[in-house]
């Protein structure tokens, strides 16, 4: 039986996403769901539902910092009931097949490198921008199997409190969890905006979504909140381009929807910051595949890692 | 002929270090002396004293961003003469012989990796601790070959400007010049301090040395001085482990003099900030090699690319 396909796994800290992908990187069938309490017999049933003998293996990319030889999550801010089960061991158990595990994030920079926007680029930095902020790094086609926590860089020093432990990381002010906490302080504070009027009036329910297409109406508040954070992210996107030099900062996550603020002001930032001919050799694009990225990748693990 | 030799030069901002290096990392032979505007001449003369047929390539680490390719310097603050002098191209020429060029903070990563105290460890982060922070990144016992320029990443988003153009750059708070002119600008102030006795009473001769000497003496501004700066690399330390999650960081350069004040803060800061679980896996241990880490490197190159 030739082992053409393997399963991909995306644990983030909202969705669940597995999928059945083929040897050319095609996801042939993909299972959707909210994470959930039971997220281990979850990833069990859809797993099982995609199996088959054509399986060589089940690739993993979860949310957190992983033990990739002991097959399991150190720590996982958004999916603390999984931190310290040996994941890998109990699916390899219910399967009988490879399984291997990675960071969320190195996963989806696997997935673009392999059919998405990196395709073309020896050298690129991955940063998932959602609520949190991650990261990944290829370097000469492949992965750098290192933390990346692109997030967790200190980019204030007398900054804001993280709940990592640290002052003043990035995530802190560029992620979707910062943008919203800045808008709804200042709308708690009496602030005027049209973001006021969303969601019924109850602004604990806005979306960064909201904040972009109320921004795009002019709204001040809306407007400089993107603008902030992507100031922030271009301090970040910059350091990253000072240390890694790379030939592309390939850009994902939902926040990648407000492009025309978020992104285009961290660009500004990021070429105001960095080494000319440094910036001058790198592009700054999205993501092509977009939420399969992370499915995908993780089954490009398996076709990388298991002959 | 067995070519089992390779020249090593080492031009840093201040030396220019050329050395005959055997194929075991060990010096043989080495000349010393301060750069001048005749730095190329230097160069060619002191490579001319060391080359014999038994020599298999000449390798150079140059303080500055270094366009591999091109054979050339783009962009090195210190040593301008140089900047977009296509050095590998008359080094060649003159000695018929194989050049590569690193940046010289690569190179004394080479070395360390080699011959040094990173010997043992398959990644690392070295950093360069003097008048500029530089740094190298050791990947599955490779260098990887990235600008790395560790000195350069923002910490303090609305930081001091750094003469590179950006503002907050680790190395406007935690270098030697830093560290001076912080020290400087509170004599000049009229801040009281042991270190106005310094250097016959003109304190604008003081060097790092003797702000630790006097900061051993319990002085209270060269402490304060020193463990301010330690605090800045503790945080662009507690950077490096978030991002590469390092087996070890190897710290070298003139101020790793000041270990027991500069770099404990330092430890004491990275302790903080960096992830625990990443923290506790990395060992933060001084250069064996010292001044030597470059030269050997450059050497290295030689004998790693050039088969």
């Amino acid at each position: 039986m030739q082992k053409k396909y393997a399963i991909g796994i995306d644990l983030g800290g909202t969705n669940l996403r597995v999928g059945l992908v083929s040897s050319e990187g095609k996801i042939i069938r993909k299972i959707k769901e909210p994470t959930s309490r039971e997220i281990l017999d979850s990833i069990l049933k859809a797993s099982g539902t995609l199996i088959s003998d054509e399986v060589r293996g089940i690739g993993l990319g979860i949310a957190g910092l992983v033990d990739r030889e002991g097959g399991k999550i150190l720590i996982s801010p958004n999916l603390p009931l999984i931190e310290g089960v040996h994941i890998v061991d109990v699916i390899r158990k219910r399967f009988d097949v490879p399984v291997c595990i990675e960071n969320d994030a190195n996963t989806a920079a696997i997935g673009e490198k392999w059919v998405g926007a990196g395709k073309e680029f020896s050298n690129f930095v991955l940063f998932t921008l959602g609520t949190g902020i991650g990261g990944g790094i290829i370097y000469n086609k492949k992965l750098l199997s290192v933390s990346a926590e692109l997030g967790h860089m200190t980019i204030d020093a007398n900054g804001e409190k993280c709940p990592c432990g640290n002052n003043g990381c990035l995530e802190v002010y560029a992620s979707a969890r910062a943008i919203l906490s800045k808008a709804v302080n200042a709308l708690e504070k009496g602030r005027e905006s049209l973001l006021k009027g969303c969601c019924g009036g109850n602004f604990y329910k806005l979306t960064t979504e909201d904040v972009y297409r109320i921004a795009l109406d002019g709204d001040s508040l809306a407007r400089e909140t993107l603008r902030d954070a992507g100031r922030y992210l271009g301090i970040g996107i910059a350091n990253i381009i000072n240390l890694m030099s790379p030939e592309a900062i390939i850009l994902t996550g939902g926040l990648i929807g407000a492009w025309n603020i978020y992104i285009q002001e961290a660009i500004k930032e990021a070429s105001r910051r960095a080494f000319k001919e440094l910036y001058d050799a790198v592009k700054i694009v999205p993501s092509v595949l977009k939420d399969d990225a992370g499915v995908i990748g993780a089954a490009g693990l398996v076709f990388e890692e298991i002959e």
